[in-house]
């Protein structure tokens, strides 16, 4: 048995979005979602359990980890070392190799690519749908990223603890683009976490964003098999719209917008009034991000990158699914 | 029987806001609203019913209405001569005498003063009940603006005719300032009565909104009774977004907001975080309307005027209902 491993994952974008959980213990969302793993957003990470070790070792990007990120690291160690009833400790490496700092939240990768390399280490024989599911109760958008092209993760019942994604489609299946568009530095006020609690028990549309986001996962679903980018698009703008209202409209609101992401969203919807099918979506973050066909992604990411206070622009195609191999 | 009567009535901003009809045809609302009526931001209408017109003469700041404009006047005067038993035709002259074009909707002060010189010109005795009920069936929140202070209009089940505001306290009940921070310029895209049925057609979120507003407007009667800023504060912010969130969920999502629009929604909470209390809101429309204390006035304006896109910025006071005189 090998006692260390190293995985590369991707990043993704939901395209049908996912906020609120059914079950805070066991990470489990209350929503169906679904993904665009992206190619050249990639986390790798290196798991070693070493016997000289009294505690876990994290470093992040070639530092050492914060005690709260560490945290979270050690308790999916701790998941993996029950299932391989192993008692040694880790060394852990993870560097995120995206090309700029553009906002595209990197637990998802970081995630995926923990999970994958921890199983391997430990010697666990775990296939894709297992390492989902234990990505999973870390990040649930992590559970996506095991997957390459397309993902969908179904919501959760309370209680249900091995919930993983399912691939939809391979990259192949859709040449498309994401052009991403960083609308302002530094951290988010609010993580995604507590935004999420806040606006379940505060804000006023938020069951109803539970009772009809699948009807909108289920035209997302429609429209991508179809490859209608213009059905695609339309419904998900309308499931950030929606998810980000649950966020505005909770008590204290929780606003994740800034200038620069009126004026591009403004740029998108120029855009498709000149004739381009471009669509826009946001994260719980300021950044715009704008699907569109492959061809058209050069000028899209010209107007993005004139627009008025956006900081930097990239583009991400359809990417691949997890890759492991043992050290 | 006087045949001309001029009347003066200003605007009002919704503390708790009307977003969705229950009766398109009837004007009803389907959320019940609380609003502030605003010194400073009159509208003055005279209405003369004259024997040698073969047309209504429809006048608006000087110039001739639109076809558009002049239709809206048009109807109201024809109800106003059904009840009187009327065949003249008049002749109009309405003018806003606001301090800026700050955004502040002119459709309130405008159909308040329409409706009470038409009413008084026509010789009809009516109070101000009934003349709010007049006014609300061509712009429901012209209603508000028949009362000074703070006025109420509740929601209208289908078919309920004669739907008028109420008073709930006069402008010396407390003393607060609305200062309006000009976030644009032109006119919005989407009106907001096409923007409320598109809401109420497709947001997945406006049957939650219709159910829980009113529960957001008795938050916002109970912190104005017990002039508690902060509660109410809070409270209108959460109507606020909740609105905006089933216009920018609609398909196609309606979004009114400009990048100064989030500039100023920052600033907003930047003086909050250094002690401030001060609340923004919104209309339908890109411009930020922030309430304080009197004492803060100067400072909000001051912060709200320097905020990178605000074009212009006006401090507005409780005002008085209607003013009527026979001409």
């Amino acid at each position: 048995m090998s006692q260390a491993a190293f995985a590369r994952a991707r990043a993704n974008i939901a395209l049908a979005k996912y906020w609120g959980k059914s079950d805070v213990a066991l990470n489990l969302p209350a929503v169906p979602s679904i993904s665009l793993t992206l190619d050249g957003l990639v986390t790798e990470t290196t798991v070693r359990f070493r016997e000289d070790l009294d505690a876990d070792l994290v470093k992040l990007d070639g530092r050492v980890a914060t005690a709260k990120e560490a945290a979270r690291v050690v308790e999916l160690l701790d998941r993996v070392r029950a299932a391989a009833k192993l008692g040694l400790r880790a060394e852990v490496e993870s560097t995120n190799r995206f090309p700029t700092a553009a906002g595209l939240a990197s637990s998802a990768s970081g995630f995926a690519a923990l999970a994958a390399a921890a199983a391997k280490a430990a010697g666990l024989r775990w296939g894709t749908k297992k390492l989902s599911a234990a990505a999973r109760q870390s990040s649930a958008s992590a559970a996506r990223s095991l997957f390459g092209g397309f993902a969908k993760l179904p919501a959760g019942a309370p209680g249900q603890a091995d919930l993983a994604a399912k691939p939809l489609y391979g990259p192949e299946h859709w040449d498309v683009r994401l052009v991403v568009a960083e609308a302002a530095k530094g951290p988010k006020k609010v993580g995604s976490t507590e935004g999420m609690e806040r606006s379940r028990r505060t804000s006023p549309l938020y069951d109803a964003w539970v009772e009809k986001a699948p009807a909108l996962t289920r035209r997302i679903q429609r429209a991508l098999k179809d490859k209608d980018l213009d059905a695609l698009g339309a419904a998900m703008e309308q499931s950030t719209y929606a998810f980000h209202a649950c966020a505005m409209s909770a008590s204290p609101g929780i606003l994740y917008w800034q200038p620069a992401t009126l004026a591009a969203l403004r740029t998108v919807e120029r855009l498709r009034e000149k004739g381009t099918s471009v669509w826009a979506t946001m994260d719980a973050g300021p950044h715009v991000k704008a699907l569109c066909h492959a061809a058209d992604a050069a000028k899209v990411r010209r107007a993005l990158g004139r627009t008025e206070g956006v900081l930097k622009t990239m583009v991400a195609k359809p990417g691949a699914g997890i890759e492991v191999e043992a050290r």
